[in-house]
């Protein structure tokens, strides 16, 4: 049976990875919608590789540049929001959800809406939206399958076994490049030294995150919400080889865990599947010989003030995480526009958190009140950056 | 609901560890029968501490002393190999099969001919007769659960999901107390230093058979019955902290793992949770910042030649398997009493299933088979030594 894919953010990372998948069995996926942000040309390369049925740009003023592209491909295409979910709509077994960023809330939402299988790479869905989102695909009828490899492995880990068995979800930490480093010379570090991310090749901001260890306090934050688990029986251990990338620690002490060379194709790979494995052409079978070791260090929450923030976000509940998320975004720009030093960051999500904490105690309730509290933050964060700066 | 569990072996290292489980959890399991070999004041305490139902010795002789022992406590006993399998015909819910050596292989059959749920820690009853095991479980009904850590770890790591995606089935070996030593210096190791196993507490003939990767061979002949998987499709990796105890390596690169501190309660409260997990108390968590490192070497057959033969007696099939592990039994036995080096053992193994290789072409075909080859090549094997060492 041939199932039909959609792929929002298909000329990003996750999604030249998913069309790779797809095009080596192309007896069992056929590309459906193609939804790109900008780049009309890269857009419409994917489009016409995978043989798309529609094309749909973000940018609403890049629309003719993609139907130029694409003359002659007879493929439809548009541009801007209503295109985009124009994209959604199109009939698909399951949809990629990789736009990174808050962009990615639309389009996701609307595809639970439709009771679609989504494959979620889009981390801000759960992150700023989660209670929402959840709710709304168990009102929908849609399924929601974890593409980040530590909620995949976490997900096989578990295997389909009972939470109420789990004594802890354990996600694992690359630890980034200032894993060794100390604090004195974290506080000193350049943008581009932050963002030379040991294991994992990715986005710019994402490896600011994995410097911060940001990107595994967003990453429990999903964990909770994906799984239902309490923010008490989720964890972090830091695994610089990024080889084992999730576990579950169970009630008798036994633990199962996933483990895989760092490759996106893997867990995009679980996702397609719907639970049969695919092989995958051109992976590196893991070597634990060649290998040698696997270590495994304590996070350093006093190194990583990010994690610890992350954690009390998520304790805290309520608009806590959208808040840390939003100016947790702006203090990444600004640093690496090199406007703030590394513990800038922090230090603006800690103050963001604060000043926010009294004025949205609940949960947003859908996209829209995640977008707005999401856009206040920023407001926020981008007038206070100059004041802390000043006092800093 | 109750479940009525009855040991066999319950004065063994599994025994113990089962009744101290059994006793943690009062309101899931009550024991039925006991069975020792030859120890009757043990078995009596055994009996009288878990309120067994009917307390059996193997050892005919033994059998008034065990009555004297258990006089007053209103626990009905028996010896000899009759009254073993009357305590096996006791009703129970699952059997712990954990009377170690060939001795165990009539009352595991048993028990399976009766469609028991069978708690197999018994090494012997899958590598000496495996077809003749596996095909009667089938026939009557009844099932067989792996109380290997290896096995467990495998089946855990499985969860269900098909064979057909495993690329390969991974057991772990700590290398035992010769890991590190060149094959000079092994040599010329002693019965004591070969027994001085780094990780777990066992009996001498099994602390030998890690020395010599031995009990590694016998557990890929085991994996390959219990979980219905071609040898070549098998593999050992050495990991010395013996942490992970088994990996499934699945078509689309990933791997799926157990992890847990060496504690045989561990694979024990697997078998008799029957998918439930039960809680240990006593239980060491696994704290893999603590252990700081897990490392991984390749199996090395040149030194560790017994692997090797094993995998080849596997390979072979037929009645190999139940050769080799006769001939490994004598030569463990002479070489503890100090009568031949510890390449004695291979080179008398490899002998052995020379000589037997035209002899006895297929696989036993029931325990009666498997006990005559077994009686055939120790006897064979024993009369062999001396010439051996008079041409070494």
């Amino acid at each position: 049976m041939t199932h039909t894919v959609t792929i929002l953010g298909a000329t990003g990372s996750i999604g030249r990875s998913t069309t790779d998948l797809v095009a080596q069995h192309p007896d069992r996926f056929r590309v459906g919608a193609v939804v790109g942000g900008c780049d009309a040309a890269a857009l419409a390369k994917v489009a016409r590789e995978t043989g798309a049925r529609f094309a749909a740009l973000a940018d609403p003023a890049g629309g003719p540049a993609l139907a130029e592209a694409l003359s002659g491909s007879g493929i439809p295409s548009g541009a801007g929001e209503a295109a985009v979910l124009d994209a959604v709509a199109q009939d698909a077994d399951i949809v990629v959800a990789a736009i990174s960023g808050a962009a990615g809330l639309k389009p996701t939402h609307a595809a639970l809406r439709l009771g679609r299988r989504v494959a979620l790479a889009n981390k801000e869905s759960l992150v700023c939206a989660g209670d929402a989102f959840m709710r709304d695909a168990k009102r929908y009828g849609a399924t929601i399958l974890p593409m980040d490899s530590e909620h995949d492995a976490l997900s096989q880990a578990m295997a389909g076994r009972p939470l109420a068995d789990v004594r802890t979800m354990m996600i694992t930490a690359s630890g980034g490049p200032f894993r060794t480093w100390t604090r004195e010379r974290i506080a000193a570090a350049s943008p581009a030294e932050a963002a030379a991310h040991p294991t994992w090749s990715m986005g710019m901001k994402i490896n600011i995150d994995s410097a911060s260890l940001m990107n595994k306090g967003l990453e429990l934050i999903e964990a909770h919400h994906l799984f239902g688990i309490e923010p008490d029986r989720l964890d972090v251990v830091v695994h610089p080889q990024s080889v084992i990338h999730g576990m579950i620690y169970w009630l008798d002490g036994a633990v199962t865990a996933e483990l895989a060379l760092p490759d996106m194709r893997v867990p995009i790979s679980h996702c397609l599947g719907l639970g049969d494995r695919l092989t995958i052409a051109r992976g590196r079978p893991l070597d634990l010989v060649a290998l040698g070791s696997l270590t495994f260090e304590a996070a350093d929450e006093a190194r990583f003030p990010c994690l610890a923030l992350a954690r009390a976000a998520l304790a805290e509940g309520g608009a806590a995480p959208t808040v840390m998320n939003a100016a947790n975004e702006i203090a990444v720009a600004v640093f690496i526009a090199g406007a703030i030093p590394f513990y800038g960051i922090a230090d603006l999500v800690e103050r963001a958190i604060a000043h926010f904490s009294g004025l949205h105690r609940t949960a947003p309730d859908g996209v829209e009140e995640a977008l707005a509290i999401d856009a206040e933050v920023r407001a926020w964060s981008t007038a206070a950056l100059p004041r802390l700066r000043a006092a800093g």
